[in-house]
């Protein structure tokens, strides 16, 4: 999927497209239900193998309707030398497949069939713009308030803190006092980098600081939690329940963050979603906005929603109009979105 | 790969063959390199995919002999939606085909290389044996002595624990005391069953149970190692360095357990080596014996070392004869297997 512009962050460098795997699962009536997963740079291959042929392999003539039962399946399918990672994309893909099927049959939209909170979710831009001069970063800023955002997230991690700095205190500038600004350093400091970063960037009053540390680092990112003075936020490189967990856990996250599409689906998000709200913190999310949208719907403990950089905008029929920094999840079937596979044809690799 | 008996674990089912994917890596000058990684049941084909073309991509043209930057290069590449799991397989074969390519350069056997402590390492038999009757778990014990070994590992894990303790009473009494005798669970238990399978276990003498649960539940894994009264082993499962750090720093292992096929190769199989030294702690390993011997070889603190019962030896030029409970890492260029893929090419999917 060729992006518009190519975008940045700390430590995937710069990204011109991404590789989108796309599961239909017909039932023997005919009900379709439609999935998807991405990654970023590369992989996608890989992910399509595990779902066709390993996945189709053990889930054809299965009954449908028991999605956590399949899920099991799936996952101890692909356990040996899997357990997470891609696998979970490759599950998440079907997963979501899966309660699409659900839903469309009983002619529901998939918020209520979780059980429905509230339909209209806050939502933020999430710049992908580590790159962008800061010139760029302010206009960028400008389209998205004329989209309808109220509210935005920036990258971080330039290798001068002082460049860090000086964007983030621009586009406070930009955007006046009280305006919800987030920033994320995809993952690139040290613990104590991060400490410091933080410390001076609290002055510019952020929502959160994304992804401050690797995910592997949870004692360093509970330590940036505790000393640095800003709220965590992290998650779209966990791919399992439980080292969402592990992270809660260790007190290292404040704004759990699962993306859909590589956490394990719907079906994980939701147990996610509610393993937050046991330790009394909100839930937020990554990527995939027009998935997330239902789960965040049904989720009471829900804050703002990513409306991510890779967007699939071209290629759906109907898309989610963003009004004064909220998006309302469809009441159509299941998760309401459908492809258009003849326009997508024609990027097959 | 067939398998000549069929093979069974608590977890897995019955497995009647393997995948294997082998790198072989060709440098500037003509100089090669081999490794290779495996699954059980599934997954094969997407760690193929993930080598070529994503991995072939970044490392054509790179200098082959700076392994530890290659590596990093890897994991960052496939990281997104990555980060362990089949990518560690990945890199594992291709992290060992460089090691080899570097030794045979070298004219020096790997673990010589690496450092070299004491070529001969015990070794033990991993018997695959959950669903055998007694009868066939005790013949192939004496298969097993007769083959050289000195030290056995059988499955427990059956529905009824009594099954469990009746089949390892039967090893017991068949090896007679003081033999080594290991059982491995594969995860199967909650933590409170392992404790009261333990329990009863350890009136057997049993040098460690492993993988008494899921690899996510470090917790209550060190709960089983404190109440349970057996040494535990576990690591097949894990597939990160820092999964090895995480299961260390909660009290959770006795013998750290990579295996050098989906851990993230030999570079990284060192390095968690070094890492349980430093927690004085012994490092054992899981399958492929015929190249983690360079590992174990050259770390002062192994200990056994697995012998699998996924088996090249049809395909291999030479072997490595069990002597008295030891085997002895060759001293013949790089890791000194070469692999018969005529013989191979008959088996391809
Ligand atoms: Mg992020
Ligand atoms: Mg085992």
């Amino acid at each position: 999927m060729p992006l518009a512009t190519a975008l940045s962050d700390s430590m995937h460098g710069d990204m011109l497209d991404f590789e989108l795997i796309v599961v239909r699962i017909t039932d023997a009536d005919g009900a379709t239900g439609m999935g998807y997963t991405y990654t970023v740079n590369a992989g996608g291959d890989a992910v399509a193998r595990m779902i066709d042929p390993y996945l189709g392999d053990i889930l054809r003539g299965e009954d449908a309707d028991l999605i956590d039962a399949l899920w099991q399946k799936m996952w101890w399918h692909l356990h040996y030398a899997g357990r997470g990672g891609h696998v979970t994309s490759a599950i998440s893909a079907v997963d979501i497949a899966l309660w699409d099927l659900k839903a469309r049959r009983m002619g529901q939209p998939l918020w209520r069939v979780f059980g429905g909170f509230d339909p209209r979710v806050p939502v933020y831009a999430g710049g992908i713009d580590l790159q962008f001069s800061t010139e760029q970063l302010l206009a960028q800023a400008d389209g998205f308030r004329a989209q309808g955002f109220r509210a935005i997230k920036m990258k971080v991690g330039r290798p001068d803190l002082r460049e860090d700095v000086a964007r983030v205190a621009a586009m406070r500038e930009h955007l006046g006092d009280g305006f919800p600004l987030m920033v994320d350093a995809n993952m690139r400091w040290s613990a104590d980098q991060a400490i410091a970063a933080a410390r001076e960037l609290r002055a510019f009053d952020l929502l959160w600081l994304e992804e401050p540390v690797i995910p592997d680092d949870l004692r360093g990112q509970a330590r940036v939690l505790a000393a640095g003075g800003l709220p965590i936020a992290a998650g779209e490189n966990l791919h399992t329940l439980y080292e969402f967990r592990a992270a809660i856990d260790a007190e290292a996250v404040t704004y759990p963050e699962p993306d859909v599409s590589n956490c394990g689906g719907m079906t994980v998000f939701r147990k996610i979603a509610a393993l937050a709200e046991a330790h009394n913190l909100p839930v937020t999310s990554h990527g995939v906005h027009d998935l997330t949208v239902h789960c965040l719907a049904a989720a009471p403990n829900r804050t703002y929603m990513e409306a991510h950089g890779f967007s699939l905008e071209p290629y759906l029929a109907e898309t989610m109009p963003i009004v004064d920094g909220v998006v309302t999840a469809p009441d159509r079937p299941g998760h309401g979105l459908d492809l258009d596979f003849d326009r997508l044809a024609s990027l097959r690799a």
